[in-house]
């Protein structure tokens, strides 16, 4: 199937999604047509073969984490998907391509993100995607920044952490949107700062860190730990837990769990200063920004 | 450079675009914040090395053609673009990753698309390209769509036609932003429909029949070719024009030009029936959709 062929197979699919929500013109002609009404949250991201996923991954998977990885950083915001736009730069000879769109496709009307339009290219590998999302900000709460935290304010992480990629969860995880929507209405201005932890929690925590010109304090013994992850360095660096690493003002209760039951760990706290630590039963102090996952060039 | 330390190059570089025009906040959190009142146009294009470009293409080539391509959808839907948000999977070893981007940032910003936001990824290549483009329609026509042709309208192209990839000027052509809000200013309703030219007349054409469910006869003599082009074959099948290719109905002007002096051809007519055709001077009629520039999977 040429690359004109496929694009016109997706289009005939999304013929439902006309006129549907914020999409008043689907894929099909140049561009879409839609309504963002209020503030708009836009995001794109990569999923690279043999980077971000294997051969072992099945077709349902590749798709899935294609769409979830960008419907994390919208959860990151505290905000709800409303549509999607999505690339496929296909190894040259994959023969797959309609059922990976299907999936796409699929997958993204899962996660509230149904796909308005996109593109498909052949190269000889590896098969790039991309997928953008737009979204909505909670409608109280507003934008939630990596940049707020403030002096005082206690560090929470959801779910636990570490081991994503051996145990395979990097592939089918879940984007915290309930779990940050509830955050943000139950917080308020309370909820300072959000991150979604998708290089490790000690990169990310330290981009909170400078975001925000503070310092965050991270308390080793505190960080919770997946089954089979064997301490505190292994859940901070693994990476790609995709869970949400929050900043909670002083004097705010922070709630023991949120959604169908993730639980919300204390793990520091925000104090004047730069950089973030984090620090072991003894004492000892671990910059957190030289741990967790990064590809070099 | 790594892939973190580039975002953040990039981020800084775009500190200037936070709350300018519709973008609230730039790239560097998780999501940009967008503010896109009435009705938004979406589109994504790939830029493909190899494939799109090759090694004699100059960084400030490829930046262009990767956002120009995109600009062009949003030309034709007669929109004008507003913001923009671009990845890059950059081949291993790629050193000049911050250039490219930084001419990235310049070109959209030339076509009125300042980049919102973004991703970098590492492969073992070719280098991949996208750029998503949000625009706006025209204020009074809206988005002029390829499916709303009718019976007994004129079909037009701006521009001269073939030659493109063999002149370079695939690289360096200029998206016709203004000359298609200048149709829909002055045509209105009567600018029927309208696509932009990537992959020849012959198949952009018949695209315009299918969708519109019309028949779309094109008079081989009429079509307007670059100097060098030696028939209608070429000038239909060659591709990558960034032409608009727009029908007028029945009673309404057909300007001689417009924008900077773009001349404007009648090359056909709309008519009863499906499919299209290209006529020769002694009547002999060819199926335009069997014409132009495909890459088969």
């Amino acid at each position: 199937m040429n690359e004109s062929d496929l694009l016109e197979r997706i289009s005939e699919r999304s013929a439902h999604l006309h006129g549907r929500g914020a999409i008043v013109i689907g894929p099909g002609d140049d561009t879409a047509v839609l309504a963002l009404p209020g503030l708009t949250l836009a995001t794109v991201d990569h999923l690279v073969e043999d980077r971000h996923y294997d051969a072992t991954a099945s077709i349902d998977d590749i798709a899935r984490k294609a769409v979830a990885r960008s419907v994390s950083d919208i959860a990151a915001m505290a905000g709800r998907p409303v549509c999607a736009l999505a690339t496929g730069c296909l190894r040259e000879g994959f023969t797959r391509g309609d059922e990976l769109f299907e999936r796409l496709s699929s997958w993204a009307e899962r996660f509230e993100a149904p796909l308005a339009g996109g593109d498909i290219a052949i190269s000889p590998g590896p098969t790039v995607l991309t997928v953008t999302i737009l979204g909505r900000p909670h409608e109280v709460r507003g934008p939630v920044e990596r940049s707020t935290a403030r002096e005082g304010d206690r560090v929470c992480v959801t779910g636990a952490l570490g081991g994503s990629l051996k145990s395979g969860r990097h592939l089918r995880f879940s984007p915290r949107i309930d779990e940050a929507s509830e955050l943000a209405g139950g917080l308020g201005r309370a909820l300072t700062a959000m991150i979604d932890l998708s290089d490790g929690l000690g990169r990310d925590a330290a981009r909170v860190a400078r975001a925000s010109a503070v310092r965050v304090e991270i308390d080793a013994r505190r960080i919770p730990r997946h089954a089979g992850v064997n301490d505190w360095r292994e859940a901070a660096s693994d990476g790609e837990d995709y869970e949400l690493l929050f900043c909670v003002a002083e004097g705010a209760a922070v709630p023991s769990s949120v959604g169908a039951g993730t639980p919300v760990t204390v793990i520091g706290r925000v104090v004047r200063g730069a950089g973030c630590v984090i620090i072991e039963e003894g004492g000892a102090a671990h910059d957190a920004s030289a741990l967790g996952w990064e590809h070099r060039a």
